[in-house]
């Protein structure tokens, strides 16, 4: 089986080791005898594989009993709406962070419910950074602050919380999410695609705060309500059985790996050796500032745009895969998820050297 | 691999032969050195298999070109919403043809957006029958007549389209959707949660017609706007990539089958052998009556609920799955979708000639 290198910023790579389950068990789950495309989501079996999923959560990121853990469909972009239309009065105010693309979508979809106030941008400096604590305008009274963990397009990230005080604090974790540990007792709501570090594309994981729920508004639509996911622990409607089970598989394997602390370390180093290629010559340049680098999404320039797309082509028949930066932004990206081997980095590394030799 | 009788109302069995191409690819598709739930949704590989779902979908159901055919998230029940919000103005009125739980929870959604008119419902019968062309009470004034086209729960289908003049027509086909041949110009929207005959749970597909589009107000949730899709032609965000290309492999193995004419008569075979068993001697009882009796969800009583608890423990210990009625209706129910195969039927039809020879 002839595998790439996969620098994907999203679906992304996922362990081997998951992949060859799914593939061992996809005619029939072990003493099922029904793969687990065919199962009912009102089974024992599917019951146990989503209350499996929600145990190895809490323990991978020590969820406390004060908040509840959901797997939804529709994407971070859905959560984009829910959240307003969950927990911003219409005579209310809520401040976001906005750092990027993916910000500013949120903000969009906020703004149909209520105010928003911008409590911390960069976008004059084209999203090169994260704001410093020094610039962030938060209003004390505010409904939630929303932040964006790591930007994908511009390869940013918050290496810590924002201090937002007793305001709930909410994130997109979407793209950093399970990537290192979090402390979730400072989150009123963390939501997150799963196709980044967690799974493949077609759930969303929420976690949110028991007590908070007491501000949701009667009226919304059932499915956009989070107390219907949370009563019904997420089977009030068919789940997207497959990709919670993949999830799961991805859990257990994080787990085998020895638990975020180490994922995290070894997401780290990858990140370290590939920014000190790009930091080392001159002939590489990253787009970030130093102190806000992602270590998910590593963004790069080459001296030229002719050069980036050799670049690319060269990578791609090299068996690189994944490289090209965000349609709106072009350059280089190298996305560094928990599943992408530190083969791949070092693979990707000789290649950068050679061709910085060959172009420089 | 020692696979049962699956006879699960949804999800539900799938082909074999799907089973196995999954099995087959899942470490890397064919000659991109990736798996189906690694690759980018904006890569080449999955706009292959996207047009190519839709393609086939287009074919297989002749879907003008006037209707946009999408791949959503959320299942039915954010369907419920979707219509209601698109079409249902909060001055107007929509007609609902009410035949189980589905259609109620729709009428429930579409309430919290504008007024609602039963015009047709048969709860007093506990939805034992299709409503009458004569018995229905039409608004011909209304944004749009609602109905559901297979009951799973109660055994029951419309097995033609209600006639509604030049109301548009908007259908949860949830459960028949693919099971037979369909004359979509007749309809405005259509929609249907994959999992029944058309994949795994995860994605849903709708099949909405241009010139409606144009009712749609402005403000809604960009998820929730029908617009937002037709416009990115479902990739507005991460769409379910696995669901899609396992409805993709289904309908290439539906074509290869000879098309929804052939599916539909091995469907109705299957079917009239099982409700003739039913129908002789008097130890099973039908539920629905006979001229409103599902060729896809097959309900029936035994003659008490103790001989129904052994007929289920019994048939699960011979291989069968998911003959349970619904939690909310008890008895037995047979889901007979298009991938269940004629020797599964064969199989349950013997077990229950011997289970009433025995208990009889």
């Amino acid at each position: 089986m002839n595998r790439c290198h996969n620098f994907n910023a999203g679906p992304a790579v996922l362990p081997v080791p998951v992949l060859e389950r799914i593939r061992d068990e996809m005619l029939s789950l072990p003493g099922v005898g029904m793969s687990v495309l065919e199962i009912s989501h009102r089974s024992t079996t599917f019951e146990t594989i989503l209350a499996a999923a929600e145990d190895r959560l809490r323990r991978l990121l020590n969820v406390p009993d004060t908040h509840h853990i959901l797997f939804l469909q529709g994407g971070a972009s859905l959560q984009f709406s829910m959240v307003p239309l969950n927990f911003l009065p219409r005579d209310g105010s809520a401040d976001y962070l906005v750092t990027g693309s993916w910000s500013e979508k949120a903000v969009e979809e906020a703004r149909k419910v209520g105010r928003v106030n911008l409590a911390g941008t960069t976008k004059a400096e084209n999203y090169a950074r994260i704001p410093k604590p020094a610039e962030l305008r938060l209003d004390p009274t505010a409904a939630y602050v929303h932040f964006t963990s790591n930007n994908t397009i511009f390869g940013t990230q918050w290496h810590t919380e924002p201090e937002v005080g007793d305001v709930p604090l909410v994130c997109d974790a979407s793209s950093d999410f399970l990537s290192r540990p979090l402390d979730i007792r400072k989150y009123a709501l963390i939501y997150a695609g799963a196709q980044k570090n967690a799974g493949p594309a077609g759930v969303t994981i929420v976690i949110v705060r028991d007590d908070w729920l007491r501000r949701i508004p009667d009226g919304l639509p059932t499915m956009l309500d989070y107390r219907t996911h949370v009563k019904h622990r997420s089977l009030y409607n068919t789940p997207p059985v497959f990709a919670v089970y993949v999830v799961g598989l991805v859990l257990e394997y994080l787990e085998a790996q020895g638990g975020l602390a180490v994922v995290s370390a070894a997401n780290a180093e990858k990140a370290a050796r590939l920014y000190a290629v790009i930091d080392a010559g001159g002939f590489y340049r990253g787009t970030a500032e130093r102190d806000s680098r992602s270590l998910m999404n590593v963004c790069f320039r080459l001296p030229t745009p002719e050069l980036e797309q050799m670049f690319l082509q060269e990578s791609s028949a090299n068996g690189f895969a994944g490289l090209a930066g965000h349609r709106s932004v072009g350059g280089i990206r190298a996305s560094l998820y928990n599943a992408l081997p530190m083969d791949s980095v070092m693979a990707l590394i000789d290649f950068m050297r050679d061709f910085a030799r060959c172009h420089g």
